[in-house]
């Protein structure tokens, strides 16, 4: 086969999604898409689906729908299907993808409170007052704009005590920090396939249990109509063509989880490459913008007056890695680091240091 | 790199989409996703939409919107944007594709006389009566559900004399039939990565011209948002995660395209293959279902009572050959032969070789 050389062929990437892949995720990149109107694809669309509701410890009669779309659909498409003019949402607004989901709520006219939060992770939201009136809870329980990581069981106990259907964007979460829908109350999860399950983008996934499924009401969309996608899919289909490489590609990697251990060990390993990152540049003049990081992501400040972008910029043209900047004012303050995807330590070590020489 | 096996490793692929892909664009598929909110990447997508609109001889003021979707969302994206309860649309239906239209139209509440078509490719457009009113057209240029293409040219002339917006979904015919904005006076082009690009599914390209851009209206959605994309794309980037993979495997490919010696050879490669496959099946028990067949595809009827689908059956399990079924009733009637993708005399030969078992 013949070599082609890719924009940041080489690089060492610490973004949060794309994230780095494994070479055997990878592999299948490299195969001829087969054809997926027939039986061969249902089985391995079928069982993704049986792998992911495994993963979420998803009540029975829950569902996956396999949306071929970046993640923004998959909030739109919930928000579309699930809500309507007479819900009324608490939205939480920690950050852009907060902001997002207020914004997207107010396009479908769904009654909402923009709950802007800051400096919480909501552990404290069963002594919060609320009017009446809600029946849905939204969040993105990591905003991953900041790497800022929400309660989840004290949302999913609010939840159930409010009797509110709870939505989780848990798109960059998903595998590195502990997600279960049954234990943290959760009625619709909204995954993505270039976070922590380390795909190439273009996949989400809309995880319902059977109360979200019975909230699903009838959408002008065809592409986004989860009536569709539910029928289709229990033959293991897609109404419409799907993203055939990367469903392929989902299926390895979570055969690939469950080898090595099941979620739990992907949330040790993220958790271990994340404090061990953490723990080696105490002594550097970087400070975490938040108490509340999850294993996904860590977010540092620079001490010593260097201004965040720059720093992002350096580490590229002279280290070759790339880390993530921040758009917007806030992007002089702060840049991330992911956790996220196929990391050893060593791969660590070289943002490490790397990140020494700012000593 | 440890190889892994998927499913249909190894079987000739004849369908319209996923098709046979190139060992560059495969070999890019097995490389990392690089991150993509920044300069080079910027680059990349600008790159790929003027080679675009140079091969669709688009006009000037011309622009290209990247969908990370399948063609159906291209289809209800652009009726959603260009099209509003004020407008009155020609829809040609002559197949499923049509119908598709005729379905979204409906949705989004668009006046459209359901033009319902059989046995012509409209050359005679031109000579046809319709009252008045209308202001757009929409036409699937090749009914890939039949393997039947329309007469652009004389559509476009149509279009011209009645002022009409021209809309076609050129998804299974471009760089295998001719389209040209221009001489065929179309105003908006829907393209799909899996048909004639020969990339992996779940990228979709919007073509708009001047005229196109000016009817975009304010829709409800985000994901659809025409305004954000073209608004992003200026520099190069889109509102949300694209699928980055499939896109520097579509740079790629239009590259290869244009050193190949540009769309004029790979549709004279595609009509050579088309016609060497048929002439070379003309004393086996099969006709052609149409006489307005594309270069991307050829549709057969058996002859001697075969049931379709069992043949369609047969190639896969005997021969590892994939063809494309029918749904429905015409199933049994009907599969259809694609001859889009990278495909050689050879290749094709395997498909003969096994169809004379027929005779």
């Amino acid at each position: 086969m013949k070599e082609k050389i890719v924009i940041y062929d080489g690089y060492k990437i610490f973004t949060p999604g794309p994230v780095k892949m494994s070479d055997e995720v990878l592999s299948l990149g490299a195969k001829q898409t087969p054809y997926f109107r027939n039986e061969k694809f249902s089985h391995v669309l079928l069982s993704c689906e049986k792998m992911l509701l495994k993963m979420l410890n998803a009540p029975k009669g829950s569902r996956v729908i396999f949306l071929t779309a970046s993640g923004t659909a998959g909030l739109e498409a919930v928000v579309m299907n699930l809500l309507s003019k007479e819900d009324e949402a608490i939205v939480v607004n920690g950050g852009g993808f907060g902001q997002r989901f207020v914004d997207i709520c107010k396009s479908y006219e769904v009654n909402h409170l923009d709950f802007k939060v800051e400096n919480t992770n909501l552990a404290d939201i069963n002594e919060r007052e609320f009017e009446d009136g809600f029946n849905t809870f939204i969040v993105n329980a990591h905003e991953t704009s900041l790497g800022h990581l929400y309660d989840l069981e004290a949302i999913g106990s609010f939840c159930k005590k409010h009797k509110l259907l709870n939505i989780v964007d848990a798109i960059s979460m998903f595998v590195t920090d502990e997600l279960d829908m049954q234990k943290q109350n959760i009625d619709a999860v909204i995954l993505s396939s270039q976070k922590g399950l380390a795909l190439p983008p273009g996949l989400s996934m809309i995880v319902l249990n059977e109360r979200a499924i019975n909230r699903i009401g009838d959408v002008k969309s065809h592409y986004f109509n989860f009536k569709d996608y539910l029928k289709d899919g229990k033959r293991g289909q897609t109404p419409y063509t799907p993203c055939v490489s990367i469903i392929l590609q989902l299926e390895e990697r979570l055969k690939q989880i469950q080898k090595d251990g099941g979620v739990k060990s992907t949330i040790k390993k993220a958790k271990e490459l994340a404090e061990y990152f953490r723990e080696n540049i105490k002594d550097l003049p970087f400070e975490f913008f938040t108490p509340f990081m999850p294993n996904a992501m860590t977010t540092l400040s620079p001490t010593n007056g260097k201004i965040a972008l720059q720093i992002v910029k350096e580490l590229e043209v002279n280290e070759k890695i790339i880390v993530c900047p921040n758009g917007g004012e806030v992007g002089e303050k702060i840049f991330r680091v992911s956790h996220m995807g196929d990391m050893s330590l060593e791969y660590v070590d070289s943002l490490i240091e790397a990140l020494r020489r700012y000593k």
